[in-house]
């Protein structure tokens, strides 16, 4: 199953929901353990050129950031206002 | 299963490879069917943000853009040097 696939398969199990949503994920599979993580950086740059796009308040915003020996994972989800800008 | 656990899924069969990855995912669940598509404009300055971060070329990033009537999902793989930054 392909990454694609899987947002087919929540499409179909959030389709009641009118909300518009934007989900970002970022997956780092890293090979040297020690190397600092610069995702957290990237995360605040993320979600400021997201920010120009659509017009969503930090509080629109749920962020999750996981973190193993060989992988971090950032998942931003952002439900957008009911009217496009 | 939520998109992280996939991630840990794809992460055991891909733990053969050696190669340092970076995998971004954008999906966005449109309720406004004739709302212009952002997300090939989003890409861009995705990509610069990211290449202020991690040294690679335009040949190391592939992207797959997918459209229908509800959502729109941008996939990008990136593939990093040997050496980090």
């Amino acid at each position: 199953m392909s990454l694609l696939d899987y947002f087919k398969i929540t499409k179909v199990s959030s389709a009641s929901v009118a909300k518009e949503r934007l989900q970002i994920l970022v997956a780092h599979e890293r090979s040297f353990k020690n190397q600092p993580s610069y995702l957290p950086q990237l995360q605040k740059e993320l979600l400021q050129v997201i920010q120009k796009y659509v017009n969503v308040g930090n509080d629109s915003i749920s962020v999750n950031f996981e973190q193993d020996e060989h992988q971090e994972t950032l998942e931003v989800n952002i439900v957008l206002p009911d009217k496009p800008r």
